[in-house]
């Protein structure tokens, strides 16, 4: 059966790389059989720009539809001064929450061929291979009350709420616990659970939860120490399971330690499987429609989701494999090339590196 | 007029690194007439062991009549299983909100000295000089209501409120920009006004406080982004202004950039300049008893102590300098060693580090 994707490119660089991730995805379906039809929709500020909403409802229609969605990236300074619930980010959020994409994998792993570009040392991040777990539809993202009001002093307030309720935690926490069955089988919990009682009791239900995996070795750490270790030895880390908010923190820091930001994939799943693909990084306004961008988390975006969501980890494979031959050949798009000297390396632009893994393929 | 200061050492290594402080501050009062008189309390797991809870009234009697409070650590796996309420952490949570310390000011920066010892890359940070200004007393720390309640369809479920008023934002930005005008005239905020209500309120009132101040520039990070650039690259930041959780992550992410964690104080003021002078470390219960732990960020919280809250900057000076001599004489603790070879160093306990800087004093 034709499964439906939904390419959604959004702002900035979005169309530039998600144009690249396209033309994969189109070669699969002509050269491997690749059953898919691909159907472009509108979010983030375009769709705010076009429709006069960050999600319309023909986006989110088609995003309900469809197997599974490619997003590219939301938002710019051009919408900052809009109100809250109309800034291009609300496109993202209203997709993760109408979907129920509530398990967010983002992984920070470390290709040898760019290990140079992190600003760490060597020794610190060397083979470093992190999978971060974010709950991504709970928590002060989406926790009632909130907003800004006045008190009867006449002084004014903003106030937001942080919320789990049991299921939440046990749901994310049990894909926790199989992400690391899958890997190193450890499993680092993170929460700030001697200051906060949600995170108290979110420490609690994932103890709870750990007794059903007793293969796998399950730490704690306050969230201003898993702050800390990251940056001194994150080869300590396998997986690390958080909050919707503590993973957007640390889910960013540990990208950076790679120095390759523009090389990470993520994927936001729901209890099916049904996904949400996106790269780690945004939409980059500073260089958007100057085609320099890097496809390549785009394009391993793709990957995860013929892994997760299409059942078809051969050709994820494929496509992993055709992003290490072009590394290796020593094509480099700006944001990786470094301090390295040119002479070693290949500069290429969003184009040509979305046309060398095509030919790597 | 004789200045009372309060002495609590807590737990861990609190009692073994605030001793060499008091070693300090004694020989200040012995040979440089500075008039002060030392009382001791108990706070902490401590507190809790000898008089049933983390913040005994007569501590918390004696914290606000001082003129100045030295905090050792607190906290420990000993205490861990204690009901939230009567945890150490609630003791300096206690201790920062009846004092009203809404000011928090952790430096983060860097000892040519030691440049060694940072996880990244010596031309990422060398010359680093961050100070972070992290609001103490409001947020989600405090914020009601707070707890973890059943729902009418028996789940669990845990929650806080992340709060704050004007006057609060009011008074933590009147800090972040006069300190910025006592450097380098650069003042960053960090919110995630794009998703929460609270902290786009809190953006609205520190642009409207930065009127007040055109001499500083002013910039705004979201805190995912924030964390990014911490790592990739630090020097961009001069002061950073920002909300209790947000201050707690970055500010440990920040103390790490410089390796050398063991050498960092901290402030907690409130609006009258008393204060409460810590250092940025933990309790380090793996090293506790041992009389290795490095008293040098103590002791130098002491000469932050001597700036801000005696009006003795000129003993702040002479602190600060025994500490670069005995750094630049070779001495180091463990902690900062790193993997340099000892011939170069001589490796020193507590005591033998804390006999040094007085001998340099
Ligand atoms: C754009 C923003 C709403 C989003 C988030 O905070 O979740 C982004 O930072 C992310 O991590 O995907
Ligand atoms: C011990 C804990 C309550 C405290 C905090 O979260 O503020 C600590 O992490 C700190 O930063 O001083």
């Amino acid at each position: 059966m034709t499964k439906t994707i939904a390419i959604l490119a959004g702002d900035g660089i979005g169309p530039e790389i998600m144009a690249e991730a396209v033309k994969v995805l189109n070669f699969l379906k002509t050269s491997h059989g690749l059953d898919i039809a691909l159907e472009e929709g509108l979010v983030g500020g375009i769709a705010y720009d076009v429709k006069g909403h960050p999600l319309p409802p023909e986006t989110l229609e088609l995003a309900k539809r469809a197997d599974a969605v490619m997003l590219g990236a939301v938002g710019g300074v051009k919408w900052e001064p809009l109100d809250i619930s109309l800034r291009p980010e609300k496109g993202l959020l209203g997709l993760r929450s109408a979907l129920n994409l509530f398990a967010n994998l983002r992984p920070a792993s470390i290709y040898p061929e760019l290990a140079d570009a992190s600003p760490l040392k060597p020794e610190i991040v060397s083979g470093l291979d992190i999978l971060i777990v974010r709950e991504l539809t709970g928590d002060i993202y989406f926790g009632q009350p909130r907003g800004i009001r006045t008190l009867e002093n006449g002084e004014r307030q903003g106030f937001n709420t942080m919320v789990y309720s049991e299921s939440e935690i046990e749901r994310i926490a049990h894909v926790g616990f199989q992400s690391a069955q899958k890997r190193q089988k450890k499993l680092c919990s993170v929460d700030k659970a001697n200051v906060l009682e949600c995170t108290e009791f979110w420490r609690e239900v994932v103890i709870r939860v750990g007794k059903q995996y007793p293969d796998v070795e399950l730490s704690h750490l306050y969230v201003d120490n898993a702050a800390m270790q990251l940056v001194r030895y994150p080869k300590q880390f396998d997986v690390i399971v958080t909050t919707n908010i503590f993973g957007d923190i640390l889910s960013d820091l540990a990208s950076q330690l790679t120095g390759s930001i523009g090389m990470l994939p993520s994927a936001s799943l729901d209890a099916n499987n049904k996904g949400m693909y996106e790269p780690i990084h945004g939409s980059a306004p500073d260089i958007a429609g100057k085609g320099i961008a890097n496809p390549l988390a785009t394009i391993l975006s793709v990957a995860m989701m013929l892994r997760f969501s299409l059942n078809r980890a051969d050709l994820a494979d494929k496509i992993e494999t055709a992003v290490k031959k072009v590394l290796s050949d020593g094509l480099r798009t700006r944001d990786i090339l470094g301090s390295a000297t040119t002479t070693q390396y290949k500069l290429v632009n969003t184009q040509e590196m979305g046309a060398a893994v095509l030919n790597a393929l």
